[in-house]
């Protein structure tokens, strides 16, 4: 097959056409890899019998030799005449060993024992080695952003509508906390994926019939040889791994993607052309429309909020895959095949991210001038506030009135203040201190520097040993 | 990239392994598809240009002959460049083309008229070469097996229970007649794609520009470009065509996979262990279990159901793409081109089905096993229909009391009602035939007969002339 | 239960809260309504057989009498009692009739027959009577926005960017068009319900029994019934109706949803502070913020779509309903009863929009103001046109280059056109009448008010008969 | 409202019509208890106002009392005149307490903080007097089916085909597991759950504004209000607190659901009639099926099913409502108010199976039926691997052949084993022991029975002290 004659935009285009992620990601991902996981699982499985004395070591080291090199092509072609992939997978790795090795080949297995405990290795192998490193920095190029605006005085808005001021760094800090969270919980669930070697309906039958002989408990054996692999056997298993650890990393997955996909959002909003607090950094070769020739647009956000869209949906396919009639119905078979999408498509996203991060831009006039848009609010909020701690109980609806008055007539709220017969004397006897932040929004922002300090500070410390 | 470098299951299995389904599905469904398609929009601008007279013949016919064959990775090696797909693709053209056709290339148009139309272009290609003709197959597939079996008396099943008889027709025609349904919605929405030439905001600004220059109306333009590809215009569009168009195939789509997934459930739960009414063929190569090495098992139909679950969740992709801000947002960008996997995954399922249904098997023996276990419930039914007939005010009381006494003792109800002082003298008055009824249970199927024939007649006549 | 010991935010809020809705949607919505229209098929079912002679007029008179006013306190008492819903029906039916009546009640039908026949009957009376007049007086009202201002000048906005010009009337036409094709759709498919009077598992069994003996056909019986409530039989059944027929309409109103989302999306933007194209008309009474008191916030955009959000998942509910084991398992039966909530939430948008929409009001300023900012873009993509038209090949890239080359210095395109060497002859020599278009972004904007008329037009044309 | 004039199933029905449930609910999921805890935050708001000598201790206890006694109707009324529901609950509060109390309430707070408080609070409450414990009682049931089956032999299923033994103990011990698995991550999701006080836009203003004079730190001002209630603050906070704790513990549940359906499934399978492994105990007054009086249907499995049919979509709902515009767009106020339904769902299901399951009834004679259908599948896995350990390297072919000649012939395995002229010395010298092992498949359950008295055990432990 060549590139583009692809169906899956994952493989012509987001992870096929992008050589750096292609090279990065193809030990994890593919087919490819997935059928040397298969024949690294069966490789221990063989490795722990010998250590039982089940077989001797010479056919262990044998077939280890012969599962690090099989080619997807045989065993498809296999499949092909069989219908069966790891029997298919089997019979290739015994035409490259031993007579002698050739019964001990998958002996006590199922073949569910080898893809599930290849698939939590190599899921475990991408997001120790690609997805968390990338999630590392982007939060770090994030925490560089929100200590470079900490006190950036920004308009807060709610509604879509002007509110009170925060700083620019408080808005990078949200995503400082939310990612961070994220990172730990995606770090968590793929530190517990599971594998098992616990034969056709997980209660071990044809290792028990000869456990006596061969003095083994086949609990103990079924730990060892998930222990050659770096992993922990599942709680409970039927002829599968409980569904319930890759369930919980895709859903780690897919809510960090919202997070993802609510910062593009917020970044695209800002590069909005009435907003412009963010820019991309100009590149004169870039076409910006095909038929517009002055265009600069936010693609790179555009591009992630739609990869969510594209990828959010599918984690109801997992929840589909918790059920499983008795030991196993199989029709999570193609299904499962589908999750390694899911994190290729948040790999990809996450990379979109580091790469537009790392030139975004702020427009400081622009921030300002929208910052200055929200004197009116701020004297309000805290005009309010200081009636009310004054005693006065109608402060809120007085305030309401007047500034509803005020957006009628175009009249400034410190100016009503200062006319209105009942406020001018309160106006006139507050601190100037008071003053100056009630008229000046840029230091109206409350605890917002403080606040975004203290999030990269507390997120930078909790990740760092990761 | 090798096949089994794909990270899609797609790509490397369903569709990319399968050489039949991959040489036919080609000429649509690829990235290489695409771009053709694309390129075919663009010359069948050029081409209303010179109808109009705004270009001259022997220009579109370069234009056109340049776009017959244009190289994908060309194309994506311009796009890495510039950073514009469409631009990219422009630019490969005007380097096959003479000086003179160059400025009338993509002229008056935006990306979006060219990759809304082409997407429609392609989808309407697929769904009246490959989709209908498929599905029209397996329609006639299942024609045949219910007017086979429209006599053979089967048990019905509600809750997992016996109930009373259908006949084996009956079990076939349900599927009749919801896929006959599902096929006419499929041809209506992918029958009502539409295309667009209206430029970036959709109201042809530039082509409005010189309308009188050139003593064209812009609608008209749109509609003779449309034209020449064979579809209509959108009837509004902003930068883009209206998304329900799409929505609406999807969903047809979608819905059918629902069908075809029950369809699924209902031949494996007939094929499990304790029911065995249907049977795979055997096939001496085929390895069921890696393990197990005498196991059969209903894999198609895990098959059709593990793919109905990684497929139908993508429809709320298609309800998130219906939300473009404005004249529009770009967000289903990335998340438009995942639709045609929902297309492919779907067609996969439904050539499973022609494969596995063609073979089946129905063991009537367990067929009638089953049957006879109805006895009891068709007797209760009828004889309650009979009694309430009588003017018994009580009828389903009384049976439903004793019903539950023959449970619990084990007794036969037809020995229980000969019995019982109330009954034996209504039981013996009935006439002969009726009681004839009663005791067979292949006599007590209704009109299932006469229901499936009825669906099969109606469902051929509506499709055959698709 | 009191209104605020309810759980369902649709119960106490958004239904429950709204007495004009509430008085309004009662006789279709509620648990009780259901009742009503349970009973309304049984009396039809009597009423039926005294047609055939089966019972006698005055029984179906009784039983038409006593189905007309059943309490659904007592049949939920009932239900509790024997644990089966419609048979509490039945028991609480016969209470109010005769001895001679009671043993006609139910016969002949399976409970699915009732409650499938009344569910097509309570959605088509829902539809008929608030949804679609509903929705027609919100097509009505965007028809009235588009053509008032079909002639008013906005800039186009894609990626969030300024781009060329549309009209004002064509931004609300989209939702016309869109909206009015959702109406058609939703229409066909509230009208396409179907009814069923099969029996246990679709074949008619117990009245097939006595077909002979009152000289009647099934299918005609089953006809007849459904004639009496304005129904059609589905094609096909099982114990159920073939679920795509309400498939259909929840997809109808959905995909509906959507395009009511997308509506409430581009009002909300468009009402942000920072562009205040459209503004709320202002209640003194009304609270923006509880604590910034002078706050108008979009709020009934924000509901729509956030009820969006609530309810397009639920379409997943019904694709999972497709599937049901044999003749039927159940497992449909409490999700399928969730299906009216789908359409509540979707009349309360509805309504919302109505509400809103009615008094929204376009600040001309602000759309001139804005409109402005498209100038450069105007000039450059009709300059590149007509570069094109005169033969320059590379207009393209030169307008792209001079763009860049503006943006980055502050000139504007048409002072650098006019200095450029090579343009300012070219501009010199443009017609006036096409200079003054391109230095007009109010005379930019194309076929805009044309195709908002066109469209206004088709649509009330359509739906007028509906 | 009357209870049956409720749109919501889970008003009129599941929540509604249950008064047990009702009546234990009513305290956390009502909109009455809504507002009561929202009353709860306002008055720990004033209470640590006056710690901090900002109003004195009359005052705050002046609006403690006023706030614990708030009728939701009255609040009600207020939002339907000034538009803003918790600017309406303070009016409320407002006209209970002194003058001088007034100008206190909801000082420094904005709406979001006394709802996204009151919710982190209310969901608290509800999971740990209700849900964990309810759950663990469902942990408990299931630990008993366990232990008491766990050395009963049942035949294993993979496929729907018999696999090789297992036993009953072991079948539910799949679900002591998974369900334990759950319990644990919904009670650590809801022990995160948070609160916030940081006004407007996150950043403390007007509080920060008089920090200075009250000698306080809006940090810890926050931490003291919201240690009042048992709460922490968030992370980080915009206007709301970061959606990802509610989102987790919606997770959580809805994972849960999927182990309950998946139960059910399993156990609406065991229990259809060509199975029937288990059986509901039958009560003399229940009503199986409308027209077929002797049906004993698995309606509390069906039930379950389809409440997680009904509500693990709404999961969408919540991935969607991680995405809020800048400091917040308001979007997710209507959606959100919907979570509670997804609890109460679960609640529901939860109930319904700790009523079924304690009453549910293994039919053993059934159980050994099955299970003697694995006697060939057995002796085929068992041979097999003990021909592989014997060193021949084609015993799984070898073994595939003889059981395919068998399943043709008709033959039984062990008979062709011993007739076999390569195979009959072999079986002629296999350990007594094994023969027994091989010939019972009782006893070739590997190490079901110790398997599963270790999950009771480690689950048990592990759960205990929660």
């Amino acid at each position: 097959m060549q590139l583009y004659d692809a169906v899956s935009p994952l493989d012509y285009r987001y992870y096929g056409s992008d050589w750096e992620l292609f090279e990065r990601l193809k030990p994890y991902v593919t087919e490819k890899a997935y059928v040397g996981y298969l024949a690294k699982v069966e490789a221990a499985l063989v490795k722990t019998m010998a250590k039982y004395g089940i077989c001797n070591q010479a056919i262990a080291q044998d077939v280890e030799n012969a599962c690090s090199d099989i080619d997807p092509e045989a065993v498809y072609a296999e499949e092909q005449r069989i219908q069966h992939n790891i029997r298919a997978l089997v019979n290739c790795i015994k035409r490259k060993v031993s007579q002698e090795a050739n019964p001990y080949l998958h002996l006590f297995a199922t073949s569910a024992d080898i893809m599930d405990t290849a698939s939590a290795l190599r899921f475990k192998d991408l997001f120790h080695k690609v997805v968390i490193p990338d999630l590392l920095q982007l939060e770090s190029l994030l925490i560089g952003l929100a200590r470079q605006s900490k006190d950036m005085g920004q308009t807060g808005r709610t509604h879509g509508q002007y509110a009170v001021p925060i700083t620019f760094g408080h808005t990078w800090a949200e995503y400082v906390s939310r990612l961070g969270n994220r990172i730990e919980l995606i770090h968590q669930a793929a530190g517990n994926l599971r594998g098992q070697l616990s034969g056709a309906v997980g209660v071990s039958n044809s290792l028990a019939l000869v456990a006596k002989q061969y003095k083994l408990s086949p609990l103990q054996f079924e730990r060892d040889v998930l222990a050659e692999l770096g992993l922990t056997p599942s709680t409970h298993s039927t002829q599968i791994v409980e569904p319930e650890y890759v369930t919980d990393l895709a859903y780690a997955v897919a809510s960090a993607f919202g997070v993802l996909a609510n910062l593009a959002d917020d970044v695209r909003h800002l590069e909005r052309s009435e907003i412009s607090e963010l820019r991309e950094a100009d590149d004169p070769d870039r076409v910006g429309s095909s038929t517009m020739p002055h265009k600069v647009n936010p693609k790179d956000y555009e591009n992630v909020k739609s990869l969510w869209k594209a990828f959010m949906p599918r984690m109801t396919t997992l929840f589909l895959d918790q059920i499983s009639e008795h030991q196993r119905d199989l029709t999570n078979s193609a299904s499962g095949r589908f999750v390694m999408e899911l994190f290729v498509g948040f790999i990809s996203a996450v990379k979109r991210l580091n790469k537009s991060l790392a030139k975004i831009e702020v427009n400081q006039e622009k921030v300002r001038y929208h910052l200055d848009q929200t004197k009116e609010t701020s004297i309000a909020e805290g005009i309010y506030t200081l009636l009310a701690l004054s005693g006065l109980p109608t402060g809120y609806e007085y305030i309401h009135k007047l500034s509803s008055r005020c957006r009628m007539s175009g009249e400034r709220l410190v100016d009503a203040l200062q006319s209105d017969p009942t406020m001018q004397v309160f106006w006139r006897n507050l601190p100037e201190e008071q003053k100056d932040v009630l008229l000046n929004p840029e230091k109206y922002t409350g605890i917002a520097a403080e606040k975004t300090a203290a999030c990269c500070d507390y997120w930078e410390g909790r990740l760092k040993n990761m």
